[in-house]
């Protein structure tokens, strides 16, 4: 196993109800909340609502309509808002996008020039709002993590924020709240979930073998419950599971031990910058395409031990389980309703080279990924799906 | 999955040389360091030295002599030197017992009354300073949670303090320090951390897949490395995968959406209460007998789950299944070197009935565990290995 610092000081409350505690736990902080949302979700479903109740002896101030792939614009808004208002605490209520706002805001009340400063260079930030969630979808993780994904509109970079401070002080993980959320969303959410672990599942280091068999038990959490909560919105059980699967699998948990850069993240990133494009979605047409390309004599025996202990592929030659493997992924991903080609999604061949050159150049993809990739892989990797 | 709340704030720091941190991090807090340990092994591997040259600026106390099954009375001590000296950090380093006494002497310091009062009434747990801990086993747990079994000579009773306030600020796991352990507590301590899984996993929600099918991965990893570890004692693969294992094992991660109360360990309490036993000696004596007798029809699906997830069985039949993992769970014990009656560790039936009511009377053994038992039934498990 490699070195490992791991601190997760979030405070999870999980279970029907528990938004009920932020009156207590937000006092503990102070009077006044800017509560930061998307769209009208939150509105139909009660949410907003209960919060307005939970908490009507605070001052609440809005920010609503967090973009789903959240814009540096809606940071600003928000940073300046916390300095003019003098804010206590940020309360994110909603899903990944809306956390990582409200994560990039608490940190930019702290500074006084461009919040896109934070993202190009993590030592600015000094200090950081406490950010409280309410998880309305399970996707990214970002309730129980410290990074933050913010896209930037003018200069088409959409790249992370990450920072210790920036790890939510308590989030709610209420499993109920996802029984109104359509099939589509809760597809390319366990998509995003499923990629996550495998992005740290997928390294070079074959001695953490805790942290692998725990990462196996969580991919067949997503593989039993993904469809089932697609199927049946308001399965419980389905979306428990689902919802602390997620929360989980981007808390340093599966890569404890393991370390090494991502593949089909940064590469997803440049699609969604460019097209504006459903994460979960993109992560369901690469996914495929990149295990293709990076099969080789180096890497089959980790695929095909993906492949028996995830999927119970019991061929005893390593590439045809790999090969089963991969091929499993994919019908999985089409289970839950995925598309699996870019012109399903409107994505042509115009930018693929422009997109490539991106993603190498705005990530660890040509020097620390699994199997390291440069820009004619990724073009290659993404005429595969056309 | 029920409700659960979840909040883990101990800073790990994993690998080698990690110990270098403590100048920064205890600096934090001040510079008076109660430094606890046990005997004197820490002396003969280094670490204690090491100890002192890293805090080479800061004035240490000492509190040697901590017992396997840590006194109330070096409780006691312990936090009349941190009233008496103004201590700003209680440094534990050792395994559970003396990071045990560390965490109770930690609130100990903030309370007039005698220690005990704290274990017998958690409300009067009001503050407590931040231990610190340098693990040099991994077994009980200890390092990330906030637990700690205290025994009182005068009682005889062996009993759990437990208080979020007790959580460690952070543990250092260096699994080079437990090179030089004897094989005797390697195995004893792998079977302390396959316990508390079991103890957890044995519990009748079975809704919470994913913390199921986590635990089944502690599970194996521990079949597969405790073995090496008594066996090659300086294999780091082995001792890295054990060592956090043993801390995930028992920070809530696999009790996460279940609950209940747990079975063996509240009768082992009893016999090294009674006869200073190695917790884990009489852990393994214990659970195969346990899991026979509470093997019954409402209970067999779970066993032959575990036999299947587990220990790779595959007969079809449950009851077939459930006999073999119980079988295979027993060799593994022996497999490790531990004993495996009561007599093989000095104790006759003298004293059972005195051990079962005690343990019924200490514990919710009647009224939470996975198959309720009365005295009587703890005295026929025990009997069952005598």
């Amino acid at each position: 196993m490699n070195d490992y610092d791991y601190h997760v000081p979030t405070d999870i409350r999980f279970g029907r109800g528990k938004i009920n505690c932020l009156k207590t736990e937000i006092g503990k902080y102070g009077k006044k909340v800017l509560l930061v949302y998307g769209g009208g979700s939150i509105k139909k479903n009660g949410i907003y609502s209960k919060v307005y109740e939970v908490l009507e002896k605070f001052e609440i101030y809005e920010l609503p309509g967090i973009e789903p792939n959240p814009k540096l614009s809606s940071v600003r808004k928000g940073a300046e808002m916390c300095k003019n208002y003098g804010i206590d605490v940020v309360l994110a209520v909603g899903g990944g996008s809306t956390i990582d706002a409200s994560k990039h805001i608490a940190c930019a009340a702290f500074y006084d020039g461009d919040p896109w400063d934070l993202v190009l260079d993590r030592t600015k930030i000094t200090a950081a709002l406490p950010v409280f969630t309410v998880l309305t979808i399970s996707a990214t993780g970002s309730e129980m993590n410290p990074g933050a994904v913010i896209s930037n509109e003018e200069t088409k970079e959409k790249l992370e924020i990450n920072h210790p401070l920036l790890y939510p002080a308590l989030s709610v993980c209420d499993p109920t709240y996802q029984f109104s959320l359509p099939a589509k969303q809760t597809a390319a959410g366990c998509v995003d979930i499923f990629s996550h672990i495998l992005e740290q599942y997928f390294q070079p280091n074959d001695g953490a073998f805790i942290t692998d068999r725990l990462s196996e038990a969580a991919l067949k959490t997503c593989i039993k419950y993904g469809p089932q909560a697609v199927a049946v919105p308001d399965d419980y059980e389905a979306r428990s599971n689902l919802m602390w699967t997620g929360s989980i699998a981007l808390n340093h948990l599966f890569t404890f031990g393991k370390g090494g850069g991502w593949s089909v993240h940064p590469i997803e990133h440049e699609l969604s910058a460019f097209y504006d494009l459903t994460h979960g979605v993109g992560l369901a047409i690469l996914t495929p395409a990149w295990m293709k390309y990076v099969l080789s004599d180096a890497t089959v025996k980790r695929f095909a031990m993906y492949a028996r202990n995830v999927w119970d592929v019991d061929d005893e030659d390593d590439r045809a389980a790999a090969n089963a493997g991969i091929y499993l992924t994919e019908r999985f991903f089409k289970e839950l309703g995925m598309p699996s080609k870019l012109s399903d999604v409107g994505i042509d061949d115009s930018r693929l080279a422009e997109m490539a050159a991106e993603a190498v150049r705005t990530s660890s993809l040509s020097t620390r990924a699994y199997v390291k990739l440069d820009a004619s892989d990724v073009e290659a990797i993404m005429r595969m799906v056309l």
